[in-house]
C-alpha cells in the first residue's frame, strides 16, 4: 500500500540530526513529519511540524505519535520493537522498517547469526557472556573488537581486546551481555546505503568510510578502490536487504580485506555514511527513506559527482553550551555546503554537524577525490568550540 | 557588519512559498527564521520556527517579528516600507535589502524611472492617470502594457491594450495609478537572479522563462540563445544591482529583442524564475539570499547541470480544498524534484507548486533542454486537483 502525498503524515521516533534531516526532504513531498523525542526542543524540531516529547522506549509517547500520524518509522536503535508493535496493533498506523527488523538488527549477535545464516560474510564472532569465554574466544581467534550486543552506536560500547591478558577488564567495561568479533585487518572501510521500497531495491553507489577513534570522520564517494570490489559491495549490499523485511533505507557497513567484502554492521535508518547524497545524488538517502517507508517509487540512486563529506565533531574535554566559531569563513569555499544538527550543547567528539564538497562533474578519478577530502578535512579543522 | 552562523535569527516578512524555501535553506546553516503572515498555519510554517500572524504593513505584526529577530528581510512586495523603516530604527533591527530599495522597486513607475536614469536599457513607458491620457499613450506608443503602478503580481494588476478604443476599460480594470508601457514584441522572455553581499556581487546564469496568461509556467537554463545575449544579459543585470542598494537577492525579468535586452521588472527577493538553482546551482537562491542579506560570503552561483522547472498551478473553476493527484507516479521519473508548497487552497492559476527535473551533467545543448521542457510540462499535465 502507499500514501498519497501531498497529506501524508509520518511520524518518526527519535528528533536527532537524522530526524532533522528527514524532516527537510519531507516538506517538498508534502509530507509532515512529527517526531517523538524526550529533549524538548531536539535538533529535529525546527524542520517538523510537531514534537511529541517522550522517551523513545515510553509507550505512551509512542502511542501519543502513532495517533498523530499515518504511518510510523525510527531514525535510532533505541526505538523499542515489543512497544512499536503493541502501539502499531492498537492504533492500526504500520510501522516500517518492521519491527521484526529493528528487533534483528538491535542486538548484534542476533544480527551476525541472521546474516550468517543467510549467506552473507561476516568476520568470525562469538558470544561471550563472561570474561572467561572472552579469553577464550581470544585464544581462539586472536585480537578481537569485544561489542556490547545491545545500544552502542558511534564506538561507544566496543572495546579492542588485542590479548586474553586484556579480558577481564574489557569484560567488565561492556558489563552486559557481549559478542567478540574476529579483529579485521581491512584494507578500507566501505558502505552501501541500502532501500527497499514497494516491490522494488535499490542500492546507492559505494562510499568509502574513513574512521578515527572508531568515529565516521569523512565520507569519500565514489570509493578509492575497484570497480570489481564496488560491484561486490553492492552485490553483498543486495544479499542484504535480500533478507531484511520492510520498506526503508539501510545503511550497511562494510569491510574490504584482500579484495573480498565482509559485512560489519547494519542499520536500519539512513546514516552517516550517506549524508552526502543530499549534494551528490538526484535524489538523497533521506527522501529515498520517506519514499521507501511511504510505498512512493524510489528515486534513481546515481551519483551526480564525486562527493566528500566530513563530520564537525565537538572538541574540547567538557560539556558546555554550543558556540562554534569559523562557519562563515568556511562558507568562502566553492561547492561547500554546511549542515548544522542545531544541537544546543557541545561536548567532546558529539556529532555537531556535517559539510559536504562536491567535485565538478565528470571528473571521477582518485587524484580529485583525495584533493576533495583533503580540503574537506582542511576545512572542518577551522572550526573549533568556544 | 555580518552575522554569526550557527545563531542568527533572520525575521521574514511573508510567509507564502518564498518564505517556506527561505526556511528550507535556513536551517542547514543554523539560522533560524521566524516568518510574520496574515494566514494561520501559512505555508512557511512548517520550515521555519515560528510565525508571527498578521497583516505584511501592520507595524505591531513587524515590530513583534523585529524583537524577536537580529535581521529582517520580507519575500513580498507587498511588504510596507515606511512601516520597516520606523520598526527598524525603533528596535535597532536592520532591514536587507533596505526599505528604500523595496519604496524604489514597490512602485512601478519610480522603478522604470530609475532604471532609465541609470542607464539600464527599458521599453518606452508613461505614467497614465486618466482613461484619455491612456488613449494619448496608445495613439504615441501603439499597443501597451497598462500596469497598476502598486500591488500586482503574477500578471494581476496587468492589463493588454491593443488600440484606443480599449483605454477606457482597461483604465477602469486597473482602477488607480498606472503606467503603460510600450507592447515589447519579445524574442523570448529571460531572468537573471542578481545578489548583492557584503561587497560583492554576483550573477547567477541566464534562465529563459515561459510564461502564459502572463503567469510563469517554466523555466529553462541554460536559456535556448546565443552566448552574447546571455552575456548582454548578465551584464545588464549587474548594472541593475549596481544601482540598488542593499543586500539580497533580486529576481531580474528581461525581454530579449533582436539581440538586445531590455529591463523587464524587478524583484527585491528570491523569484520564480530561480527556483531552479535548488538543484541545478551548488548554491541556491535562497541560500544565496540568506548568506547575502546576513552579509556572509556570497556561494558561487555556477549551473551544475542543465535544469527546467515548471510550476504546478491551480486548476479548475472554483477556490477549494487543495486535493492534488497524480503526485506519487511522477516520483517515478528519474531526476525529478517536487517542491510542494503546502497551501490549503486551490484556486485557478494558483501557484501549488513545482518540479524539477536536471539534464545529466555536461551534455548541455539546445535538444537536451527542449526535450527536459517537454518532459517538465508532460509531467505536470498529468497532475490535476479533485
Amino acid at each position: 500500500m502507499s500514501y498519497s502525498v501531498p497529506g501524508t503524515t509520518l511520524g518518526v521516533v527519535g528528533g536527532g540530526q537524522l530526524g532533522r534531516m528527514l524532516g527537510e526532504a519531507a516538506t517538498p513531498l508534502g509530507v509532515s513529519v512529527i517526531v517523538s523525542d524526550p529533549t524538548p526542543d531536539c535538533p529535529a524540531s525546527p524542520t517538523v511540524t510537531e514534537q511529541v516529547v517522550g522517551g523513545f522506549d515510553d509507550e505512551q509517547t509512542i502511542e501519543s505519535l502513532a495517533t498523530k500520524s499515518d504511518i510510523l518509522t525510527y531514525e535510532i536503535e533505541l526505538a523499542d520493537p515489543d512497544v512499536l508493535e503493541r502501539v502499531s496493533n492498537r492504533t492500526e498506523t504500520p510501522v516500517q522498517p518492521h519491527p521484526e527488523t529493528l528487533r534483528l538488527i538491535q542486538d548484534k549477535l542476533v544480527q551476525k547469526r541472521a546474516l550468517q545464516e543467510a549467506g552473507v560474510p561476516v568476520p568470525a564472532f562469538r558470544a561471550v557472556e563472561s570474561a572467561e569465554e572472552l579469553r577464550d574466544t581470544v585464544a581462539e581467534l586472536g585480537p578481537v573488537m569485544l561489542k556490547a550486543r545491545m545500544g552502542g552506536y558511534d564506538g561507544r560500547g566496543n572495546v579492542p581486546v588485542h590479548s586474553q591478558a586484556e579480558a577481564e577488564t574489557a569484560f567488565n567495561e561492556i558489563d552486559g551481555p557481549a559478542m567478540a568479533e574476529q579483529w579485521v585487518e581491512f584494507d578500507r572501510e566501505l558502505a552501501v546505503i541500502g532501500c527497499r521500497g514497494d516491490g522494488e531495491q535499490a542500492t546507492f553507489p559505494v562510499t568509502e568510510t574513513v574512521h578515527e577513534t572508531e568515529i565516521l570522520r569523512a565520507t569519500v564517494s565514489p570509493a578509492r578502490t575497484t570497480a570489481e570490489v564496488c560491484s561486490k559491495a553492492r552485490e553483498v549490499a543486495r544479499d542484504v536487504l535480500s533478507f531484511l523485511s520492510g520498506r526503508g533505507v539501510y545503511g550497511i557497513e562494510l569491510f574490504e580485506v584482500d579484495g573480498e567484502i565482509l559485512v560489519n554492521e547494519i542499520a536500519p535508518r539512513p546514516h552517516n555514511s550517506g549524508h552526502w547524497s543530499i549534494e551528490g545524488c538526484y535524489t538523497s538517502q533521506f527522501e529515498q527513506h520517506i519514499r521507501a517507508v511511504l510505498g512512493l517509487p524510489l528515486g534513481t540512486t546515481e551519483r551526480r559527482a564525486p562527493t566528500v563529506s566530513a563530520n564537525i565533531l565537538g572538541d574540547g574535554e567538557t560539556r558546555r553550551r554550543a558556540n562554534m566559531q569559523g562557519m562563515a569563513e568556511l562558507l568562502a569555499r566553492e561547492r561547500l555546503s554546511m549542515h548544522w544538527y542545531g544541537k544546543r550543547e557541545v561536548y567532546p567528539l558529539r556529532k555537531m554537524g556535517h559539510l559536504t564538497l562536491v567535485g565538478r562533474e565528470n571528473a571521477t578519478d582518485d587524484s580529485l577525490t583525495d584533493e576533495l577530502l583533503t580540503e574537506a578535512m582542511n576545512a572542518v579543522s577551522q572550526l573549533a568550540f568556544d
